[in-house]
């Protein structure tokens, strides 16, 4: 702490500090709820009058926790502090425990020995362990450790009372009677949620109990694993902002473990709220052990696939003791989140043999096709109380998965799909029981007009826990572009009521994303739950659109690149067109020219009704009258003059 | 016509033909009504008994025109073939004029020999004039002769039956009784739409006569200057598809002539439905004459903006003499609609006054400065009947302009805003009156909650005149991604019921869009185009996706890359991670791997139902009873073994 960041880091693209921005800290009630905020400079606006008039900093929500603070020591071997460790201690309901010891087979290996060659090869390869000496292994006592336990007896945890804060960044502007447009009247200023709306209910502040209630009835989740101490509180609900998710996988051509914690920190530095890890393969226990010490976001896993790992591929070889000591392995190491495909019934199986395209998803296949091969109820069904249990004592929050979800328009709403739905809603009152958090997970490929059906039966279904999707895809004709094909959903959907949306790359269906495509697919995705989260009438949402409108009014070309979701693009594409560093500061740009800007015209309307200090209409009127005998004092009929 | 195309034209990007793909002509009743249309080869299926089945061609939408055609000329000298030049003259309504004689001012020059100076110099520049020798200028003699003067005659036109024809282009399928999926219950191929709706009404096949009866009651536009022959019709009402609209622009920068005129190809390739020409500055008149002659699609204009040069860019020396006389220039080069902001009143102009973004549209400001100089009522309004004569003697058709649209998402669905969209209320009654096609043009800036009252108050105000929308824009904050922005409020307001979307590229608000953005945003728009036909119901949009996901399904990799809307792009995505020409036969991807393929596994689940002759979910599980057993025979517990 304190330190420069290290020679090797500095060059990461993920490290590269956003334009005019600062990192700044919101304290809570206690010194330790440090709330992280990204803090936009803006310059001032050029009054009519020749004066100036200061535009207050804009702050906003910034998941990139430590990697965004200068002071960080940058050293991914340390890993990230452990912010909410004293606060898990505090509690005095779990222990530190032994451990799990890991084993060679938890990244694909036969031996130890063999393990130890893999990691070390051609030296190039500098995948090594991470030492967690100073961060032991905990468990519940007893108990639930759960944030929805301590809501439901009334207790406002740190994370709770971090997550307010947290959510109401933007509202920090009212408080402090900064409105984003001197010139327009205050009253456009204030939420106005005329419109559809469709059942969120968000409060003007966001308080600890409200989180806190939002939690005790199952309606919004806190992912906050024991054992991931370095993971910044958020909420998942749809009374909050949306979040999105993002994945990353190992990667086999990676050279160093480096750049597996690099492709973390650039999805964080983009808004990523979440992070699932998605890896298959080798190597998968040490790869989510570099990400989850230096991970600032709760990170997710599907279990199974490392439990296939463990049986080399062979779905019908998995048993419920290779899985069970799968989830202790990952709930120990630190997994916030579970995607378990419990809903996938033996009875469903058949309803998919007739569709367009079957079953897509990774882990329903997986199950499925063990179902056959025994002719047995899906083990994670059967074993859904001692899978509770287990995540009960660490924290570890579920996303049923949804196996049956169509991939293709043709498949979407059908009764396999719906089906599984309605056990998830099942799975998660027991969930309950046992006092674990859940979301649930939705599709997938669905046209807009069926997009609502979604919603509408998961919050019957499911008793209203969150609402996870990946897009929904609104139709198959783009490979290439279904970012914007499931943000078009995700946007839909988002507005309707799920709390998280999962992203999707322009690479989907076709082949691994590149750092590009990550940032498009985050964009996209913030984009898509930022218009939700306007829709929804989240108090906190439309301030930065008005802020970087009369950036965009008034000209000041930075602020509004730099208070835009991607600055970098923004700017760059605006240079293109006019590099020179003066067309930033000019009162034009380059799609009209100097001469026929539309922006002026206004400008000119407005100035005469301010100099004239006109307030009322009537008297706007009677100033227009005014300028008209002005102009035909001095102007005429250019036209004819000229030819 | 069946010469080679000439060397020169042959680099260009715009004319690489669509792989695997070739011209197809679907005649009508008579031998010169031949609807182009692309046909994409498609390969077999390999059958799980490892034989073969035939996947028939898949027809698409074409709107490059000759251009698409191998057997054209490729000369833009000469331009393309008009190939509504004999219905038009069979009807016996319109007379050869001499025509309005071309000034220098219509391209900006003080003379004519400055004009001539200007379009050599360098030797570079190769302006030249377009000879029209072989196109005279029409004028109707008395009636109107428009497209929907005769439909409500009851008069089905030769455009009337193509716009049939080219709207059915998938329905082609259903008729040769070819389904996208072998293995798929039938029942799935039909369209079935569950799910919301909004008033769209589309039959199961577009006849004739159902055209010609949307025409006739204003619900749709058929634009078809009678001066622009080689224009092929298309139709804009929300009972058809959805179409896009993209804009281009004379550039300075540009060397030649063939470049405009690339510019336009480029959009007519990727899917563009009309085009319209936002050209300021010099040489717009030559230029517009260069686009015409060689557009395959309706072109629009912004008039105001050339009557603005002709001024010199003072709005206040606009007169109605000057706005005329640009009008009937333009009529009689062949433009199909004209933008006109006759509903930018002198009473709503206070009213934006105090907005956010003030007035964000050109047209709209300048009509706002013209009406504060003089202080008198906006002369678009005052002289709309004489407007509506001069395009009912030609055909144009009017795009009713929104001068007031909303700039940022705090001025959305404001007083000036629907003060405006009344009045264009208004204008279309009395333009129907005159026999003058309408459409009227929608914002904008609108959050995802507003969007419907946009589309409802139209409906209402306009008489279901077909409404042309500018996305909307769903939230100001992401410059560089404004067509996603825009794509989400797009196919939602499609879905609603919008006629046409004018497309948005990446490059709005900070520049000028190159090629690439030009496909971006084309793509986008056609993705939300495609959603919101999905969504309304329209009986030929679902073939296409699900004969991309049955390739998609059964591991066609080329045939899902040729039926995606930018082959090109997914085909180059794919290689990214698998560049081997193997893979693309291959039964796997990227994502997953050769061993973990969920697609795999249903293949698997599938073939077994089919090799026993199963067809009943009993009969299924039957099936699974067995092959359960048949797994615990040879299988075991391969994970004990291994450790």
């Amino acid at each position: 702490m304190g330190k420069d960041k290290s020679d090797e880091t500095q060059d990461f693209d993920s490290l590269k500090p956003f334009p005019d921005s600062t990192r700044v800290y919101i304290q809570g009630s206690r010194e330790d709820v440090r709330v992280p905020m990204r803090e936009i400079k803006l310059s001032p606006t050029q009054l009519p009058n020749g004066g100036t008039e200061v535009n207050e900093p804009f702050r906003v929500y910034d998941t990139s926790g430590a990697w965004g603070d200068p002071n960080f020591h940058g050293d991914c071997t340390q890993g990230i502090p452990p912010v909410r460790e004293k606060w898990i201690r505090e509690r005095g309901d779990v222990e530190v425990i032994e451990g799990r010891v890991a084993r060679p087979e938890d990244d694909g290996y036969l031996s130890a020995l063999q393990l130890e060659k893999a990691m070390t090869r051609d030296g190039r390869n500098q995948l090594k362990f991470f030492d967690r000496s100073q961060r032991p292994v905990l468990r519940g006592k007893g108990k639930p450790v759960t944030q929805l336990h301590y809501a439901r007896q009334g207790i406002i945890t740190p994370e709770m009372e971090y997550v307010a804060i947290r959510e109401n960044t933007k509202l920090q502007h009212i408080r402090e009677n900064i409105h984003p447009s001197p010139n327009a009247p205050r009253d456009a200023l204030n939420h106005q949620h005329a419109g559809e709306s469709f059942g969120a209910c968000i409060p003007q502040e966001i308080t600890p109990e409200f989180v806190r209630s939002e939690v005790a009835r199952g309606r919004a989740i806190i992912p906050a694993n024991i054992n991931h101490p370095e993971s910044e509180p958020m909420i998942i609900g749809r009374n909050f902002l949306v979040k999105i998710n993002t994945n990353i996988g190992n990667s086999l051509v990676a050279s160093s473990i480096e750049e597996e914690v690099e492709k973390m920190r650039w999805s964080v530095k983009w808004g990523g709220d979440t992070l699932m890890d998605l890896s298959t393969g080798k190597h998968i226990h040490q790869t989510r052990e570099w990400i989850l010490r230096n991970c600032p976001v709760p990170v997710g896993t599907v279990p199974i696939y490392q439990a296939l790992e463990k049986v080399n591929g062979r779905s019908e070889a998995l048993t419920w003791e290779i899985f069970r000591d799968t989830l202790i392995e990952q709930a120990e190491q630190g997994v916030d989140y579970f995607t378990i495909h419990a809903g996938v019934l033996l009875r469903y199986i058949p309803l998919t043999a007739r569709r367009m395209t079957g079953i897509v998803s990774r882990g329903g296949s997986i199950m499925a096709k063990w179902c056959l091969s025994h002719h047995k109820e899906n083990f994670l069904f059967t074993h859904w109380d001692e899978i509770c249990e287990i995540c009960a004592a660490y924290d570890v929050a579920f996303s049923i998965g949804d196996g049956l979800r169509p991939g293709s328009i043709a498949d979407a709403n059908d009764e396999a799909q719906f089906g599984e739905l309605k056990t998830q809603g099942g799975l998660t009152e027991r969930a309950w029981a046992h006092g674990v958090q859940v979301m649930n997970e939705g599709p997938g490929h669905v046209p807009m007009h069926k997009i609502k059906e979604n919603m509408d039966k998961q919050l019957e279904w499911c008793h209203e826990a969150p609402f996870y999707t990946l897009g929904p895809l609104t139709t198959d004709i783009a490979p290439g572009y279904d970012h914007i094909t499931s943000a078009i959903g995700a946007a839909m959907i988002g507005w309707y009521g799920t709390a998280m949306l999962c992203y999707v790359t322009p690479k989907e269906h076709l082949g691994l994303p590149n750092k590009d495509d990550v940032r498009d697919g985050v964009i996209a995705y913030k984009i898509a739950a930022h218009v939700a989260d306007l829709a929804k009438g989240h108090p906190a949402a439309q301030y930065r659109d008005n802020a970087l409108s009369k950036a965009r009014f008034e000209f000041r070309w930075e602020d509004q690149f730099n208070l835009s979701l991607d600055p970098e693009k923004a700017r760059s594409f605006h240079d293109e067109t006019l590099p020179q560093s003066g067309a930033k500061l000019a009162h034009f740009c380059s799609m009209c020219g100097p001469n026929f800007c539309s922006m002026h015209i206004t400008d000119d309307v407005r100035r005469y009704a301010e100099e004239k200090g006109l307030t009322t209409q009537e008297a706007i009127e009677r100033g227009l009258q005014e300028k008209s005998e002005e102009f035909r004092e001095k102007g005429g009929e250019v036209y004819l003059a000229k030819t």
